[in-house]
């Protein structure tokens, strides 16, 4: 039996992201002005996430609010990263992290960041927000979208939006919407796993 | 400029924990019966993860819940690892859902897990508990507790428990609340870093 055999767990938390990605990012624009265009680019990459069958219907990036700097793109990985936790929010906000250097977007001497999701946030996500230090939050479909094709979004505030505006968080919902749900659509129609919560 | 330089984001997500949880582990019983020592575990090492300059005054781990076997053990990681969603219970899960092998540790086929947290869930981690397939939580501190020291616990309904309670997941608080605020606030003495939410 190994070293490595004795540990009692692992010690690093590694996250392999689904290798379409870096081509997809390459050849788009990395500096989009519009939000109606932000978001067209996350629901691509929504599209590509069940087409390339790395993952659900859901894509997240954050952008620099006012040049539209495209900084990450994340995609929902729960199933193939085998862990709850990576909804294409968190893995956004985290590459973000990463590549500005700190857990806070929104520290002093950085351009001011926004979210951009093809759905609204689940719960997880929704409380995930006001700790990353993005400003803004855009979102396509809505929780209604996500659970007519049965995804659940959690035991979710129904004023969710105006608890991160109280924070300083501007929300604009319901860009792109129907394109964004006709991902979801498409995922259901095709079979795609719905994994939610346990069942009482 | 090399290939690395071109690439837009990271290829992984790496997390590295602390090298003492490790050593600390290994120096521990892995089956512990009881709750609340289980809880003075957790609280040991939300105590170390200060003491050793690791991270916030937090800690999580899973158990199985009949047998008591520690399958995993978290800390606060959000300074360190510079990612805001590194909170003590997203690590342990994290974790947890690393060693059996699948985002849902409440799946056919596994013993039951519980989650076991040295201060009440924050709204990121309350919302991430349903869909981690955790059948219990255990709590030391109160939210009460870690917003005396300055920590607010960000948008979280008041009925928390109730809305866990209703997805199948029992809620046991205040094991341990003495011990577990007391790391609170020996963090706070030392001038710990106290990170929040943007203010607006």
């Amino acid at each position: 039996m190994g070293a490595a055999a004795m540990s009692f767990q692992p010690e690093t938390l590694e996250i392999q992201l689904p290798g379409w990605l870096e081509d997809f990012l390459l050849e788009r624009a990395t500096c989009i002005p519009q939000p109606d265009d932000r978001m067209s680019l996350v629901v691509e990459a929504a599209r590509l996430n069940v087409s390339q069958g790395t993952g659900g219907p859901f894509a997240a990036a954050v952008f620099e609010s006012g040049s539209g700097k495209l900084v990450s793109l994340g995609v929902n990985l729960v199933v193939s990263g085998g862990l709850s936790m990576l909804h294409a929010e968190m893995v956004a906000l985290a590459l973000a992290q990463m590549k500005t250097g700190g857990y806070d977007l929104g520290r002093r001497g950085l351009p001011a960041h926004e979210l951009v999701a093809s759905t609204e946030p689940c719960a997880m996500c929704f409380g995930a927000i006001p700790w990353s230090g993005v400003r803004r939050v855009i979102t396509g479909a809505r929780d209604s979208d996500a659970r007519s094709i049965g995804f659940d979004e959690g035991p979710k505030m129904k004023g969710w939006r105006s608890e991160l505006e109280k924070r300083g968080i501007a929300t604009l919902c319901d860009v792109g919407r129907e394109a964004a749900a006709q991902v979801l659509l498409e995922y259901s129609r095709q079979g795609g796993k719905i994994y939610n919560s346990r069942e009482p």
